[in-house]
């Protein structure tokens, strides 16, 4: 399988992870999303949507949006739970992550890192929202060591691309002690070297 | 089940639609999100993302985000392919939905609905992202019947619901034939009134 990814992208870090994780051959191809390289007419017959990761499978076919294709990788694996309520509440935590994490965490580290923004420019509305998810992570974390339980699921996957880095987009995690130790226990248990 | 949903929120309706079309017993409670239902001390005891819907099953236990309870209701049924790599491809949109048109597509109704704005107090850059959507919508209807082929699945019943009410966000969707095509398809497919 090919990876069209950014390595910049937590998103695209995802599918990675979970390749390496359950030792799937792939060959990662590099898109510089911010010189435009998900919006060339050659990128957009791989996804019309102009964005990355996208997977092109060995028969040809092509796969978007992160939490999908991990998702469809990891079938079968221990990654997502037996349990079909368990897998649900896996689905819950990968859903939120599109909506109530990513867009406010991965984007103000986005505006920070590659736009050469200030944490003083940022939208209030947005650093506000990603302490809001943020505090709602530790609220789990404090309870369960991984997001659905004892085990580690691809929502730890999707959430720990950009928690672990959510310092680069202004947010401290210091005060949120469970995320922390979950950081840790979440790279260790995927073989990923700490990103601090 | 107890379905805890706002019935003016198309997240909420995909799960009622869920419901009817597989002939799930549920029970509706209105949640009035706009005067603030959905982040009361009881609420946030049944979802702490302070979201509606949540679902509660017959044993007591809770789900949330529309997606995720959608995949979870119909788990078995023929509104989610058999096929692995179709059931991902409608993963994939499930994911676009929430990422790529309800933030651009809902909160913009929500806004001129809810919220008393006129078209002219819209962002533009919401209104730019919510056009290009429903453009990547119309080039995969144009092709299919439906999101992921010849039939109905999870894909069209998610897309269906802000899609369908467009209009009131200021979304013109006569100029995207095959999207005003599936939309009735997908209303007469599901059993649902016609939005217009």
């Amino acid at each position: 399988m090919k990876i069209y990814g950014d390595r910049n992208s937590g998103n695209c870090q995802k599918v990675k992870w979970v390749c390496d994780a359950l030792a799937l051959p792939s060959t990662w191809i590099d898109v510089d999303t911010m010189a435009g390289g998900s919006r060339t007419p050659e990128f957009l017959k791989l996804n019309s949507a102009g964005q990355v990761p996208v997977v092109v499978l060995d028969d040809g076919r092509t796969l978007a949006q992160s939490n999908a294709i991990i998702r469809y990788l990891a079938r079968g694996s221990a990654l997502i739970p037996d349990d079909d309520y368990l897998a649900a509440k896996m689905d819950e935590w990968l859903f939120w992550e599109q909506y109530s994490h990513e867009p406010y965490i991965a984007v103000c580290r986005m505006q920070m890192v590659y736009l050469g923004k200030s944490q003083g420019d940022l939208d209030p509305e947005k650093v506000k929202r990603g302490y809001f998810a943020l505090a709602r992570m530790e609220h789990q974390l404090h309870q369960t060591r991984f997001l659905v339980g004892d085990e580690l699921t691809l929502a730890d996957v999707s959430l720990l691309a950009y928690t672990r880095v959510a310092h680069e987009g202004s947010f401290h995690i210091d005060g949120y002690a469970s995320v922390r130790r979950w950081v840790g226990d979440a790279e260790r248990a995927l073989g990923v070297p700490p990103a601090v």
